[in-house]
């Protein structure tokens, strides 16, 4: 099998993929769920006729492995997850299983072995969409949930309990509740996340690949509200309203002038109100807005920045009460903290690249991914990005299938120096 | 029957109006539904009690007239609204028409006849919360309503056309569609709407009752868009950012700066985005918002002043189209134009105080009322506002007994002055 051929089986394993979880516009394959349960379905075929180790563990973690030279050493783990967010795109979290996949099918057919064994691992339910936890499939392998997780999260769709949905799936919450694990970050020796680029900087660059330096750290504030006062529009002072959507207006506009500043000063950061909502049943055209309710999302590659940040927020909200009388709770915030990829893998791939000519960016990850998992734990991780247009999350994710065989040529470059 | 008799009867009747619309918390009298059918039926008995002539419109407008000297004389016309917004307060609107009801009770107690008649009027249909139509009633019963308005005005609660509910009330939508009036601007001597003050400048200026200068005109967008793009929030730098959000925000914060040049320079403006809602089918905290609905609401005494608030607007969606690729959308304007107040009405109302020993304020109405209807056809037409804690249009709205009692005492000392 040559290179052509790996990359046609990963051509056909995504339109097998896109057929199994269509849910127009898009697919949709929901954590624990059908969609889910039909790409680790589809993936576990391919792989045994690939001719791997097949196995699922009590979470519902599929590894596919290859067998290497010394069977007892640490593996290389390559890997993604299946799942994906709602009329998401077929690429997000896939491709980084397919091409682990295509890498073992390659390697397989040019008869090459490896000092270590190379699992590949398609990961369960990584899209917070569905349950609201960070990367919890990667943690559930690793053991790093709370007993308690499988009967108190519950899956935004249905209401329903992770157990429930576990169970649904033939699978053990037990295992969660018990507080075991599947994976040991001490035996890993390299963790490798290919993944579509979730922006448009590949695109705009006209690249078809990137070495990831690191990825970015956030804090989120999922459920954040703003408290003032309902009054009628035309009969209010400007100095007696307490108008709550001014209020994050203004906090809106003193972060963007905060991270216009933090970008000239060359600092990385992105910063996004996802949501923004006066109450429906309360507001009205003619009614001084006296709530709002609304989420934030910072990242930084740098935690500096992010301390900073937050350091903002605190004061301006001390300084929207005292101006405008008017209350900003930014509830619980959901800290990850950066994440630098490992420095010998990413000149692993570097060198991978330019041995396979191909030419690579190298960028920051903007979004979290289960990487961060492995690279909290101590597991030498690192990631390849592949171009993508249209962004993430969507139905009009569009991966060629050629930079996709682009990435895998750096991979396959590079993986005997990542497994030496 | 002293003056105290007039206010208790007023008392009885705020109470039976609450108990007959209560909705908790507050009360709620949709227009031609089932709470403001019963204020309708309260204030016919009273005044039936009173001893007044009672009538009802075809379009619902309920007039209660205390015959004057000369009964070929064009009358003086006291009133104002009975519905109120869902939830809201028992006083606004309904604290009009009870003063009309109790100066009538306190001149037949007393035994004084004016010149002219006396109608006290129930109007409908104020709130443009039901129906999306500013003045519904009043301008009904002018006959200033599109032909089609029964048939396309839809109430929001119900989703039923005016034409539906007016024949539910037993009322002739055909009035409307063939453009008919019961009410001529030509045969009306003065109108006078009383009314609670809807923000907190009687609280706090610790007067009980204003003569309104005027009242100020309006622009108001009840549905504008901004349209970007949606995308992943942590993977796209500032420039390639499409964000709905971070647009409306920069609007809004342009528009107070606009403000409080215009509050610097002693030009009379208020603003409010009422509602402001990123789309709860397609946001969330991860993704860059695409969209956003949002209100407007613009009011000045001063024309010049909304011709720059107009101009500003399409500024910014310019600017806000070239920097950030947001397209703003600001729909079909609603525009009312200011409206002063009869000078000679004014001035009766200010003897009428410093007759009766009540200190007044003179100050703008920043709401809209009936009174622009009657106003913008040429009827000599005056507002007395009554001190109201928390503002109107929600459940806490605290008109006291006294201060009606004192506006009542103003208007009784300038009724005969005013029909003269």
């Amino acid at each position: 099998m040559d290179g052509d051929a790996a990359v046609r089986m990963a051509g056909l394993v995504f339109a097998a993929l896109r057929e199994a979880s269509l849910d127009p516009p898009g697919v949709s394959r929901a954590s624990y769920g059908p969609g889910e349960r039909a790409a680790h379905a589809i993936l576990g075929a391919a792989a045994e006729e690939v001719g791997l180790e097949v196995e699922t563990d009590p979470v519902g973690t599929l590894s596919m492995t290859l067998p290497g030279v010394d069977r007892g050493a640490s593996p290389v783990v390559i890997g993604s997850h299946l799942d994906a967010v709602p009329h998401g795109g077929n690429f997000d979290g896939a491709a980084g299983v397919v091409m682990g996949l295509a890498l073992a099918a390659r390697l397989k057919a040019a008869g090459q072995v490896l000092r270590r064994d190379l699992v590949i691992l398609g990961i369960r339910a990584e899209e917070m969409c569905w349950f609201p936890m960070l990367y919890l499939g990667s943690r559930a392998a690793f053991g790093l949930l709370a007993p308690d997780a499988p009967d108190t999260l519950r899956r935004t769709d249905s209401g329903r309990t992770l157990a429930e949905h576990m169970a649904e799936e033939g699978f053990d919450a037990d295992f969660i509740r018990q507080g075991r694990s599947s994976l040991d970050p001490a035996y890993i020796h390299a963790f490798i996340e290919p993944h579509i680029e979730q922006g448009p900087v590949l695109v705009e660059a006209g690249l078809p690949a990137a070495v990831v330096t690191g990825i970015r750290g956030s804090i989120r504030y999922r459920a954040c509200s703003a408290t003032g006062a309902w009054a009628h529009a035309g009969a209010v002072p400007r100095q007696g309203r307490r108008d709550a959507v001014l209020a994050v207006a203004a906090l809106a506009h003193a972060l963007e002038e905060f991270w216009k500043v933090a970008e000239s000063g060359g600092r990385d950061l992105v910063l996004t109100i996802g949501e923004f909502s006066t109450d429906p049943a309360m507001h009205g055209p003619t009614k001084i807005p006296g709530a709002v309710g609304f989420s934030l999302d910072i990242r930084s590659e740098d935690p500096a920045v992010l301390q900073a940040a937050e350091a903002l927020l605190r004061d301006q909200a001390a300084r929207i009460a005292a101006e405008r009388g008017v209350v900003i709770d930014y509830g619980t915030p959901l800290p990850v903290p950066p994440a630098a990829m490992d420095a010998r893998l990413r000149a692993a791939l570097l060198q991978g690249a330019e041995a396979a000519g191909v030419s690579v960016l190298e960028m920051a990850s903007g979004a979290g991914h289960d990487a961060l998992t492995f690279a909290g734990l101590g597991v030498p991780t690192a990631m390849l990005f592949i171009r993508n247009e249209h962004g993430s999350h969507n139905p009009e994710e569009a991966m060629d299938l050629a930079d996709f065989a682009a990435a895998l040529d750096v991979l396959s470059a590079a993986i005997g120096e990542i497994a030496a």
